[in-house]
């Protein structure tokens, strides 16, 4: 975290992260086979359409309480891909929750309905009656799901660690570039965002595997797996956003059960789950801005070495007054491993004593 | 990991899994800006390359003790897709380390050696020899770091969950095609196999949002997000697998400084690198069929709910004895939340009781 709080600070001077949340649909689907005319299939589907939303009323009850619930149910002809499968997409807004649970709950109902609703219709021939459900899960790529961080600043209040403003700048967004071409960089480009990010989402509950599995597919989705990142230099101001899917949740699932999480959740002002995704998209944002900010100046290695030094230490079995000797040994050189053990083995002969 | 277990039972009784490291190459960059002409820049390349070698013998000596070291190192030419733009691609060896202090600092030199040589060298002009190095960092993504896990067994053994074998087969082929055609599910997919990749990741001391970036970048390789494993049924036998890159260390880190991730080199019988790729592989394939057997037979709330049930209990303030009577409860039935509650407060009514 003390990197994004060092960018933090950064920015706070320089009019500080704006964010928005551009959307909150989450989505899931029946996958199934079935063996028949796909107009005739969306014919029928259009009459019956509401019974879905009937079947379900129990369980979106409460959610539909809280202002949320199923969205949208449409038909999906994914025949081409591979013969005689389609889909029930079901698009949802589950508010404050993360709302898997829910999701899954209502789209176990609709592949029954699907079933049940096919076998008692006269539109359909046995045959074509007899559909085959292959799975109901919700997804978590959630593109609609969305939000938006950003930082703005006129150039010349840019210079950082030594660099004039506009070399920086220009460094900077060559870098950022580099991200959105070449996939090896990319890739490591976004891994770092999501340090920043995952820290966050674990702390307050959320599930990381689903938050990484978001980002990364959001990243891919132009056919090239590309930078979550982006920047701009004109008319003399230099702006750097991010837009990420973030399916987060403030209340259920471990919110309110793990004493830390909720105490995180405190921490945070309590947030709701808009004000989450902003929160830790921001968080993304200030880490990538660190991360370019070491890279295109000093080299990432200084402050990597700088943290890992306390290990090898630690490792070493140095003591108190030796880490702070190795502190200031280091001062204005990067610790590499094979320094850090010499240089402790001479401290520690008779002769370095 | 319960999950896990139970697959791995499962296929114990049917051959068990196989793992196969298919190679260990790691990759980092020194991304630069040159305004010359690329031939003779890489003419040139050629003829000081070795100079590379010896500027990093220092930092690679304790890695060539150990078998590795730098492999090799590459120009490469980015002018077509943003003009000026380079790069030195180096691939390492970091045995059973996963190298990352190791690799930045190699290329940190790398970098201070292209520009020294460059501008000592008569080959270039003042302005020529006159680079940009926007960065130097080693790559998340590592295709080349990559392990095959599998299993295979006649479809008659494949009965599983009251369902026939051969409709289980044919359904589980179906679910896993859906993931390699429609990204969507293939988000999710991935997403379950991280459930089981990240356990052993991060209770091996790994870097967890590493793993996730190389795991989905792959996944994206063909210019569609797809599933990370695939299926076969062909001649009467049916065939499950993973690819997937992970870069791991089982030296290095944090592997023997935290007392838990100690633990768990340990209980895993303290595995060399290549090993523990095989264990991770083998962990997220379990995890896969677990997943892909509940979605295509019972449903994925059944088992999801039953987890959750507890959840819900401790948030009531349920007694042990209250618990037991939830657990038979729900031994035939998905728990729903909104049931649990109404249920709990059956049993607590001076009625209930």
């Amino acid at each position: 975290m003390q990197r994004q709080l060092r960018q933090a600070s950064f920015w706070f001077d320089r009019g500080g992260f704006t964010a928005k949340v551009k959307s909150m649909t989450k989505v899931g689907h029946v996958h199934f086979v079935y063996y028949g005319d796909y107009d005739k299939l969306w014919g029928w589907f259009q009459t019956v359409k509401d019974r879905f939303f009937r079947d379900t009323e129990d369980i979106t009850k409460n959610m539909r309480a809280r202002g949320g619930g199923i969205e949208d149910i449409v038909l999906i002809n994914k025949n081409y891909e591979e013969p005689n499968y389609y889909q029930l997409k079901a698009t949802f807004n589950t508010v404050d929750s993360m709302g898997a649970n829910f999701i899954n709950t209502c789209l176990e109902q609709f592949a029954q309905t699907l079933q049940n609703e096919m076998m008692e219709s006269d539109v359909f021939s046995p045959k074509e009656a007899d559909i085959q459900i292959i799975m109901s899960i919700l997804s978590n790529y959630t593109p609609e799901c969305l939000v938006r961080a950003e930082v703005e600043c006129p150039v010349e209040f840019m210079a950082v660690d030594g660099m004039e403003a506009g070399e920086f700048v220009q460094k900077f967004e060559r870098a950022v570039h580099v991200a959105r071409i070449e996939p090896y960089r990319a890739t490591t480009h976004n891994k770092g965002i999501m340090n920043g990010i995952d820290a966050v989402v674990i702390a307050t509950g959320n599930d990381f595997r689903a938050i990484e599995a978001a980002a990364h597919t959001y990243a891919a989705r132009t056919g090239q797996y590309r930078s979550l990142t982006d920047c701009e230099i004109k008319n003399g101001t230099f702006r750097f956003w991010i837009e990420i899917p973030l399916a987060l949740g403030t209340v259920g699932g471990l919110t309110t059960l793990h004493p830390m999480v909720k105490f995180a959740h405190k921490l945070l002002g309590n947030p709701n789950a808009e004000e989450l995704m902003k929160i830790i998209a921001v968080s993304g944002l200030a880490q990538n801005f660190g991360a370019l900010r070491a890279l295109t100046t000093t080299g990432i290695q200084q402050g990597h070495m700088k943290m890992h030094l306390l290990n090898v230490l630690n490792k070493l079995g140095a003591t108190e007054d030796e880490k702070e000797y190795f502190k200031n040994f280091f001062r204005d050189k990067v610790p590499h491993y094979s320094t850090i053990v010499s240089e402790f083995e001479r401290l520690r002969s008779p002769k370095g004593k």
